[in-house]
């Protein structure tokens, strides 16, 4: 099969630690400290084989995100950005849809021709953290497209548990290719979704919200909160163009971030001074949206944390306290119903991330694909296969 | 100022048990055995008289529902079918929206002019009930319409706590007139958003839904499901017309109750199996609805109770059990946020009752809207007033 | 090893409709439609094999429980009481505790030595059920001791993920054989904590509560109240040496089930008419308790199902909403933290199981301890082995 | 009646913009820019007058906290540090319990004679935060002992709502003098308990717990966890004196705070490296406790702030994405059962305030209990009367 690719130069830091199982593995705990020169290539490599509880499929359409970039974006001295987990050479591509081509024997819950879309997170099931119902707290997670050959290739192997059918989408979208390209933009809705309703969870219909960031996963937790009765929605971005899109997404007010008025006038204007219900942190920017969310905070008010910052940010408790006020710190997407409540929230046409798409790529243009993800402008960007 | 005036004759039956303090203060606690012969008539009463915590309300509009009905059915002996706390005489009306003539001296949240709709529910705010945060289990519940004067009057005085402004819905429906007809009927969306978000409270967006009885609540249910995410809803309804109103209330399928087909494999079949997240009893028929829907839940299903029946049902809990699947038991529709939420919602577009409103009298003609709900076809009677 | 083997004849029953799967895999969904004349007797079996994710235990103790008596007790055609899916010849034994004799290759979390005890409900993890959360609603759930070999045996063979460590009740019990007779009782407590905590789970400290029933789930129910806030705990129990236990266990009070007075009548006395917060069925009996919980209950109760029924129950829902309670239909015990919690709790000395046990026999004189199970009195009956 | 008066000299700061309201009432919004030379004596006042829906308390015994000592610490310029509302000359005092000498015609819930403790915050019903559901922030909140007169007087007048009968405490203490020392410390018990069940209120029995900090608040925490079923209760305190009283409360460790082991190590070790389910910030020093709090969280921790501080704290939201724990802030303890699911407890002997009491003063020395109130050093200090 054609795959792309990512290879690069096992240079271990003079001054990281490398543990006996990082070089037994060649797996780097912390990928920036250990992979240098990273280089891809679209090239053939050999078709993988179904396990009996696996599945392989034929991919279609698999979509890049900011965490891909960084396997190709390099310091100084050459050494990748990705800080996670990371083993070359490798396949990327996590957000990933296509048809079933075959399915291991034990597989009871799909058929060959169905179509699906995948769940990257593949959780032990067995330590202590998926025992207790955390999955994306699991010990050993492997993470398709990460520590896995994920999904920019013709084929792709994963435990079927880690597919879900969206033939249900077909009456939605017509076409399978439409549907598939739907199927390839879920991902960043099952991480709004698992953090609104999973993490958070007490959101109540007809509440005020703001979305700080409209990047993928803030498009999708605007469309989320318009889709689950949320009255008034509010998003802070840089971008016009992006603005642009979180009007279109559902939100009834966009602005910039950090514009003339903060967004803490903003909304308590807006909510008539009760402040905003739910705020959803999309921005990875906390140093300036966490002043602004305890300060706009409702009575009662969550403050969702999905952004990721390694800044510490200065919160001034006390103005939470005296509102009731939350701040609740989400991760992942896998579990507790969140793929298929997203799947039939599109079926029913409450949901449609597909106007997320801006650009497609044949997979031999692979480069092509990432130069565009790399202007960080626009929407999401397809690399097409098959 | 007029007023639609209830008189009946106090007639205790011989075999009921009259307490001391029914006897003192004229007030049954059970008006089916006490009073006999009502009889409405639009009259002149003195204009009430505004306490400090109070306001006076010029009504525009009040709608009337079932319990309103009761008052004068009579069974054989001429006693009156309302089973619930009556004094008479007295004015009905417990649906209303007007605009605020005065405020009393210790109120701060309204104004002279504002447009406002009632909570009906006065609470004592002093029982161990009221003051562990169940407001609609109060054990002095006073209920406008009921034991205090309500709205189908000139005027109405109740605790300024008890009026909501809906100034918010200007914006949505241009008129005043509108305005009013919508704040008319908000109060059955309070009761179904009480018992979906506030009693059941851990419905997700994507659920499977079906509504057992489409009346102003079953009507209202759906709307709210529909407005919250809800992927999939079945309305069962034995009015053609009903059904159709709640197809334009949002449900995706209306299906004649106790049809060709058992409401459990209707739902299996749409559900592809997976049976109904969230059920809502709205028909008070649990002897027919109570068997389908403990068939119909889903895993974690839940069965809403908000219709009335006095007669016990049979319930196969196994059923339940292996699906954890719960039965919620509600009633009322006051405090936690619910108005103001179901406010927001309408001012946001997502939810709209004015549908449900069908035919309209003049106060002067109660008899005529009175005649008119008691056919039981069609929706909403509203009295306009002024 | 010297294992209890039970073994039966096969011998559908001429009505029962069977399917070509029982046919192949020689498994009955219906036990008490195919298989008749059960025996048992205690016999050589070889050593079980430890595949990569399995552990092998030596096993110490194994409790017995009412599930195992059904495989027994017969009806006047020899077909065996126990109705759920079942294959012969197979061991029983699903309250086991042991030592780690060996562990897969891929076993993270358990060394050989450790102490543990098992979680009997080997869940698919591929289901929807099992992906959604609910893993004691697996559509392929495997049950030691039911449908694969169980404890009553020298040796144990099951996923390592079925065990948990109890190493930690060394400190509190001092000797290795306590510490596995306590491991050996650890299961009825998950089910009362599933019940409780994770089916329920917005019990107050300071509830007051009831428990109907005092079996060794009901047992369970009282001392977790007890030892989680219960601030009134009242037991009705038709025998006399299981109230006494209850009290041990930490009831306030225990009353014989359908005595003089109502358990409404007792209860609303107790609680100075304020009713039951937390009402368990642990009795099976919903014919003679619904009616009193569901009268007893107070604003804003729970009741919570854990004893099994096969007939319906007259429920008047009317009565629950007027008070805002709910019933809350659980079963299982697996997932959700509810192993390590229960286990955490016996190690801070907040729960105690072993007052449970009362008789004790070699796994030779199996027939003897289900002899002594079969009398139902007393307490639990355990299977010392090894 | 004799009443302790805290008498001062109104004197607006020069750059404190007083508003109209302020100068009308004579009360400051904030104490310390208004409020000059403070003083406190013991000297006669009017008896109270008891309104319909009040009651009048014989008070036996009224606690002093931290609060109370703000109004009479001042700084430089002679003002008061106390930066709340505040009207003088004003009687302080908000944990009080005495008998009740008067009821209001209203009043149904109480009679004369019964022994009651004081719930302090009175809140107006009437704004959204109540009528949503927060009593806790209600907009027009008075509180006894701050705006209102309070409980260091013979008599007290509130409205009857506020005070809840403790006269099951009877059979627990014995005599009334007992029972009433015991519900003038019951304030900081609801403080913990809104916290830890209405607040956070998904603790599970079995939970690791940490608290930092051990005044009354604190120990309070200590306490209601353990009597909750929290499996491992870890104390940081400063004093060697409250440690010890923590240790008496139930905690089955305490550490000195900033000690030679940081609380996230200690915690780790404790906890077999899963960390602390449930973390009290009783201290009030978020600098210190923030980075050992959100180290030590465990998945799917709560860290819960109940104590004061105005700075910011540094938070790394990372660490809490990464292990799903959320941030609950607390504040108050009205409204939500608080208050009797306390007194059940104290009744059942699940909680026990009165080892907390080190000093007794009569009401003639207040200003001696105020001497020894500000060592803070040992527990709590009761002003004694009649």
């Amino acid at each position: 099969m054609q795959a792309a690719v990512i290879s690069a130069e096992w240079a271990p830091r003079p001054d990281y630690p490398l543990s006996e199982e990082e070089r037994r593995t060649r797996t780097a705990r912390v990928g920036s400290s250990v992979w240098k020169h990273p280089q891809v290539a679209v090239q053939e490599l050999p078709d993988p084989v179904c396990g009996p509880e696996d599945a392989v499929v034929r991919v279609a359409a698999a979509g890049l995100c900011g965490s891909d970039l960084h396997f190709f974006e390099t310091d100084a001295d050459g050494y990748m950005h990705y800080p996670g987990l990371a083993r070359f050479p490798s396949v990327p591509g996590h957000e990933v849809a296509g048809e079933v081509a075959a399915v291991g024997e034990r597989v009871q819950h799909l058929r060959r021709g169905d179509l699906v879309c995948l769940d990257d997170m593949v959780c032990c099931g067995a330590c202590e953290a998926c025992r207790r119902g955390f999955p994306n707290q699991c010990e050993h997670l492997e993470d398709v497209g990460f520590t896995m050959n994920g999904g920019c290739a013709e084929l792709l192997r994963v435990p079927a548990r880690n597919l879900w059918s969206i033939n249900s989408l077909r009456a939605r979208y017509g076409g399978k290719e439409q549907v598939l390209e739907a199927g390839a933009v879920i991902e960043p809705f099952t991480v709004a979704y698992n953090a609104l309703f999973e993490c958070a969870g007490r959101i109540k219909p007809g509440a005020f919200a703001a979305v700080y960031g409209a990047g993928a996963i803030g498009l999708a937790a605007v469309q989320l909160l318009r889709a689950s009765g949320g009255a008034q929605i509010a998003v802070f971005e840089h971008h016009a163009q992006r603005r642009e899109l979180a009007l279109r997404f559902g939100a009834h007010h966009a602005f910039p971030a950090n514009g003339a008025q903060p967004a803490r006038a903003v909304l308590r204007e807006l909510t008539g001074g009760a402040g905003a219900d739910v705020q959803v942190e999309a921005a990875g920017a906390f140093r300036h949206t966490m002043p602004e969310m305890e300060a706009a905070a409702a009575t009662g008010g969550q403050i969702i944390i999905i952004g990721r910052d390694r800044n510490p940010a200065a919160v001034q408790l006390e103005h939470l306290q005296v509102k009731k006020a939350n701040i609740i710190a989400a991760m992942g997407n896998t579990g507790h119903g969140t793929y298929p409540n997203v799947i039939r929230m599109i079926a029913a046409g409450l949901l449609d991330p597909t106007p997320m798409i801006t650009h497609r790529f044949a997979l031999r243009d692979f480069a092509g694909a990432l130069a565009q993800a790399q202007t960080r402008q626009g929407g999401k960007v397809l690399v097409k296969i098959g």
